[in-house]
């Protein structure tokens, strides 16, 4: 991926991209593995400017009272910690559209800062490969969340299901007609509060139980054997403390499995629940079930199907035909 | 592999088997995976009685101060649990040949127990597969150490690098060439000791660092990858509580580590040390060189040279040409 000669030579050339919503956690990886999903995400323009430092312009979409302050925005830190990294002269205006609801679980905050890197990138003289862009979605990831994690920014960056160390990257590759069934429940949890549950130390034996569920999970989906996701699919660690701060977690869960899903959990810290399915029609009917369980609790819901190997960050052409911005390169 | 018609025919028919030594663990897999030792290893033979009910009628070798009472010794209730499972009529008498030391955390008790199954089933009417012993090595093993855990016995059963949870065994196939170098000091550490200094809990963010080695080491197996496993081979976990007890740990695993090894760490609840190199000629240099580490703090050790892939449990021919057990099998 390179910026195009226009972008590179206009001082104030504009790029726009967006990045897809995320599953994170995934029952067995928490903090680690993540995977990003089809219909829903956010998108950030940003403008090269003369100015040092990064300015928030515009925060619009389905959540707006969000930080302008850029060191206190996942976005603007993100690209606080490019321009230091890069060392670039100039700096850069930031606009933020947002597709994913604030407290979701889909990761939204991470959205904003793979979207901002992605497009920001673009106006780079040289751009980087997705994972230079790593270590500064770590660090815009981290104003949000208090902690440099990768299990939704990751798998913006590259696309699928991805394991995310401190380090590094890692695909991960499931069998392509294996979906995943997501659904927002319209009520916020936030971030803060949902891990203020986990503080007080586990055992060496929920620990033991988690890893063993984790390597079933990780190979399984490198063998495509649905029959180890199905005995590792589950969250022995985490989930019991937060269950109870969704509203009627323990029918949509059971709802997922009585639909022939291989696992279902939170999405993230919640309240969005997902389930892995070993087909998109199977996701189709989870999510109905899911939704009307839901719904019984006394919550309308959004509902989205999108398979393990989701999309993965990408550059839009420019919003209104102006503007120097590179084209839709992916 | 069937019994003989022999041994089925004779109701006094003997079988020997051997199972050879182990590390578990393996530092990123605590109580989950373990892999077989080429080396060293325990003997069990096994004759069919009429009586009912299991009696140990000696052990010989390098441990020989062992329960002779059938359910609390992990080879006799390993047998008692194989008896009940199968409704046998009969009964078994069980010799022990120890070459496992007590203690040494290369798998000694479940050496015993893994031997004794494997010559008693070559008795029964119809053998069972290896998969179908493994309930009753966790049966034995539990006298050991007070838990189902299956990462000695499983691969012993199976041979090779095994992941054990409570209710399978998967083998993960790492590159031929890759060995270990193991080290046994001459020093007792009593599995119950080491299991006490675990006992208090771990915080989540030690966990999200195992979990995300686990993973690394998984991968790095699967695909053959070596950096993988060099950034993922480490125990941030159980290692921190356990190095105290082990004269000269530090200095072991430094040498190891020196010596080119992916990483190293206890084998087991120690005081072994283990070492994952990627030929056999780096696993020799770094058994040397940890070898002359335990000198230097005043313990002399055995070296054992491996590869990770190591042996199964095997049928013997008899010990002495008399009795009717079957051949060496496999």
């Amino acid at each position: 991926m390179t910026s195009t000669p226009t972008a590179a030579a206009d001082p104030q050339a504009t790029a726009r991209a967006f990045a897809p919503a995320s599953v994170g956690n995934v029952a067995v990886g928490f903090d680690l593995l993540g995977h990003s999903v089809r219909g829903a995400g956010d998108i950030a323009t940003v403008r090269r400017c003369a100015r040092p430092g990064v300015r928030i312009t515009a925060i619009r979409g389905v959540v707006t009272d969000l930080p302008r302050e850029p060191s206190a925005n996942t976005a603007g830190a993100a690209l606080l910690s490019l321009l230091a990294a890069e060392r670039l002269g100039h700096g850069f205006e930031l606009e933020l559209d947002k597709g994913i609801a604030l407290g979701s679980g889909m990761g939204g905050s991470a959205a904003s800062c793979v979207a901002a890197l992605v497009a920001a990138n673009a106006l780079l003289p040289t751009p980087l490969p997705r994972e230079a862009l790593y270590p500064h979605a770590l660090a815009g990831e981290s104003v949000a969340s208090g902690a440099r994690t990768g299990d939704n920014v990751g798998p913006m960056l590259l696309g699928g299901l991805v394991l995310a160390t401190p380090e590094r990257l890692l695909r991960i590759s499931p069998p392509a007609a294996w979906h995943c069934a997501l659904v927002h429940p319209h009520f916020v949890l936030e971030t803060l509060r949902a891990r203020e549950v986990l503080a007080a130390p586990y055992p060496l034996a929920a620990l033991v139980r988690q890893t063993a569920n984790l390597s079933q999970v990780l190979l399984g989906c490198e063998r495509g054997d649905a029959a180890l996701v199905r005995a590792g699919l589950r969250d022995d660690l985490v989930e019991p403390r937060r269950a109870p701060l969704v509203p009627g977690f323990a029918a949509v869960k059971q709802a997922a499995m009585d639909a022939g899903a291989m696992g279902a959990s939170l999405s993230g810290a919640g309240p969005s629940v997902f389930a892995w399915c070993e087909d998109a029609a199977m996701a189709a009917r989870a999510v109905d079930a899911m939704r009307a369980a839901f719904a019984d609790a006394g919550l309308g819901s959004d509902g989205f199907v999108s398979p393990l190997d989701g999309p993965a960050a990408t550059l839009l052409p420019p919003a209104d035909g102006a503007g120097a911005g590179p084209g839709f390169l992916r």
